[in-house]
């Protein structure tokens, strides 16, 4: 007797090279891992389990990867957009973040994005010593890391082209933090949860600083996941520290490796990020964030074609601005379209892939998660067929089910959620948490930040608190 | 004793030049008009209602106007993407379309639009006799043409730079067919459903029919709405035919006027598009739709700073893959941004216009709808802000809702859906038709379009059969 077995469904594996369709297909899963997967007469045949699900008219999937997101911020949801800077709308707000404020963005956060079929969250932090046991408890899968920075809290009342300071003290501190996450951590919840390292970028520590960040990810076997090349202030930090490029530095300082997970590059030549993508490191593309932050889409495209490996992620929800990797395959395929004036660029099959297997492999756990594989970890996702974006389903003489999961689905058509072989999400509800509470809760603490931030004054100078004034907002 | 009375709803009634917000407000509607608009307290002093709707948490607005949508060929969803030319994917199950598969193509779009909070369908045809009876017993407002044009279907048969040839038979019983759905559905439904007049392109009449088009609109009043600059068949067969670009060649027949509703543009230049907006007329914007088939982002910039309205659309389901506005909002305020790498290019606040009171306006029924004014017909949606996409809900100092609808609302937060006075959506259910057995029928209908395009060959050449064969789709 096994735990589950899903039958008669429209299951796309991620498998080898393409997206591994099976009409009429069976997924049976024991524990927390895929038993087996073929067509669901012989496999019915095969297995009896606790718990029979029909997928008729439903898409059985791997559930979606969110490589790349800061939930701390999450609860300042539409502060950031339509202004030159991000950084202005959201800071005055950012300050008055307290524990229960980042607890509220962790919840947040993997509410939207379980409800819309993502089942891993690559959460960059900070704040993960409060989001971790909630990620724990939710049954989500989590592979995060905390930003290592060595600069004091100063750095916006700095001169254009002054240095940062460094401080030993708190670069120290902050690794500590990494390394503590990984000690209490990694392999955590039967390993539902992993740990990375997190050097927030090549301008935020120094050269000392970044070579004991790479002896511990030695030390631990785990990934080194970086912003580089994220914005202008960042290449002029390092011209005027070191005259030199972002990827240059990290080249002599031997971070260009397959440790490497590299979010963003939209400040780095084509020929630096070729660079990036031929020493084996991957990338975190977040679209629409940098769109919205830079109107820059960032190079995912060059990367492709240098051979390397990608994931989606959506960054924030204060640059996003959602948490919904739905909205965000539809975007990654647009934008690259776009960018290339070629509408062939970016095909949706292949931006599937970038959601599931190689996002996968792009962090790291390529051989867990990503494909519905007998082995691998059971994270799966029923997307409903019969709602009306879905519709209609052809499966002869062409299908059209992956196109319209990248271009047309929006997240609601998430049917049922399967995280480490347990079912996290169904019939409209999360299962392993209260959510009405949790998110009275967030609305809440919110208004608190919120009114903590009145107070002060910088919130007057943003370009979001002069359109509320204007009634545009 | 009034119909319906809103209360307590964050109310953005759009007038004025920003988004009218009104926190605690209330909405007065009679019959199928707004009667008043205001503060909660006063008006539920003022009236009493047959039926009171607690909007708390609610955001209140006008019904989205989607104002270019072809739903004749809506079953052939996710047949177009992925390939250099969508006419390749499309074309050889466009010519397997029955009456009933169009009905269905009508069927799927206004569900999947309506349980998205558009409440106006711009439907372009053709097919629109079959489609209008449905939509008056949907309870959508509708505002349609038919495409005229007078080439004969030899069109893909031609060798490049070969002139279409004119039937004057065929415009002529196109025109008769476009001024059948004015006698017979002009003003229908209350005035729920109105026509205007669809000449396909600049290169699909011959100018003696463009003349019998005009002069016809003239007489009745009607809005002309036309695909211009819309590719590069179009610009090579003016050039064959005039020595001329489309623009030229409209402005010498006398159509650049207020009369006018251009749709995409893609292929004029920026000065072409600013003297279609100086001339009045106005322009439908398909963001999603022109990216997918051609990778370039339509100049709705260009023609909103020449002064021009932009109304934004959805185009087609083959070609977007959704028929749902908010992911066009979101779309169409990132790709302007990305157009011009400057993200304050097209802010959150002015998309909503766009799709509301600037769409109203741009397709000619900006005295009717668009807006919650006294004396308005009542088309408006609540928004559930207790949906974890639209969460936190920041009103102060900052304003967080109108953003967070353009950027992150997905569509199925759209709690209820009031059209002309009549509720036709709440409760997650269309009340006025029986979706189960309407989308049942798609699908059956959907599938017999398919079979019959699998015994002809043509399909075998396309890039999604390809794609299919090989485990990709």
């Amino acid at each position: 007797m096994i735990d589950i077995l899903l039958t008669n469904g429209d299951v796309f594996t991620m498998a080898g090279d393409g997206v591994g369709y099976l009409e009429k297909g069976a997924v049976a899963i024991d524990g927390n891992r895929i038993l087996a997967v073929g067509p669901s007469s012989e496999i019915e045949a095969k297995y009896q389990a606790r718990r029979t699900i029909d997928a008729t008219m439903k898409a059985v999937l791997p559930g979606l990867i969110d490589g790349h997101l800061h939930t701390v911020i999450a609860i300042l949801r539409g502060l950031g957009q339509d202004a030159p800077t991000w950084h202005e709308g959201v800071d005055p707000f950012f300050e008055q973040l307290t524990p229960a404020a980042v607890l509220a963005g962790a919840q947040l956060s993997a509410i939207e994005a379980i409800r819309a079929g993502t089942t891993t969250l690559g959460d960059y932090g900070p704040g993960m010593p409060i989001a971790l046991p909630f990620y724990e408890k939710l049954g989500v899968r989590a592979r995060v890391c905390t930003l290592i920075s060595e600069v004091p809290p100063v750095e916006s009342i700095l001169e254009e082209g002054e240095l940062y300071p460094f401080s030993r003290a708190i670069g120290e501190s902050r690794l500590k933090e990494n390394l503590d996450l990984v000690e209490h951590w990694n392999g955590a919840a039967n390993g539902r949860i992993s740990v990375m390292i997190g050097p927030q970028g090549p301008d935020y520590c120094s050269e000392e600083l970044f070579g004991k960040i790479k002896a511990a990810a030695e030390r631990h076997g785990l990934k080194l996941h970086m912003h580089i090349g994220q914005g202008d202030r960042e290449m002029l930090q390092m011209r005027n520290r070191y005259r030199m490029r972002p990827v240059e530095f990290l080249e002599r300082i031997g971070y260009l490796d397959e440790q490497l997970i590299a979010a963003h590059m939209v400040k780095c030549s084509d020929e630096e990020v070729e660079r990036i993508a031929a020493s084996g490191a991957s990338m975190a593309f977040c679209p629409s964030s940098l769109i919205l932050c830079d109107g820059i889409v960032p190079p995912a495209d060059v990367f492709l074609r240098a051979g390397g490996k990608v994931c989606l992620g959506t960054d924030e929800t204060s640059s996003n601005n959602g948490t919904n990797l739905f909205s965000e395959m539809k975007l990654a395929s647009l934008a690259l379209d776009m960018k290339n004036q070629d509408p062939t660029r970016m095909p949706t099959w292949k931006v599937l892939r970038m959601a599931t297997i190689e996002g996968a492999e792009a962090i790291g756990l390529g051989d867990e998660i990503g494909s519905l594989e007998p082995g691998k970890k059971a994270d799966l996702i029923l997307v409903d067929l019969r709602k009306p974006s879905m519709m209609p389903v052809l499966r002869e003489p062409v299908r059209n089910i992956v196109p319209n999961l990248v271009l047309s689905a929006r997240g609601e058509e998430v049917a049922m959620s399967i995280i480490d072989g347990e079912v996290v999400y169904e019939n409209g509800r999360i299962v392993t948490i209260a959510e009405d509470e949790l998110l009275d809760r967030v609305q809440r603490v919110s208004e608190q930040v919120s009114a903590r931030a009145s107070s002060e004054v910088r919130w007057r100078k943003t370009f979001q608190h002069r359109l509320t004034l204007e009634g545009r907002y």
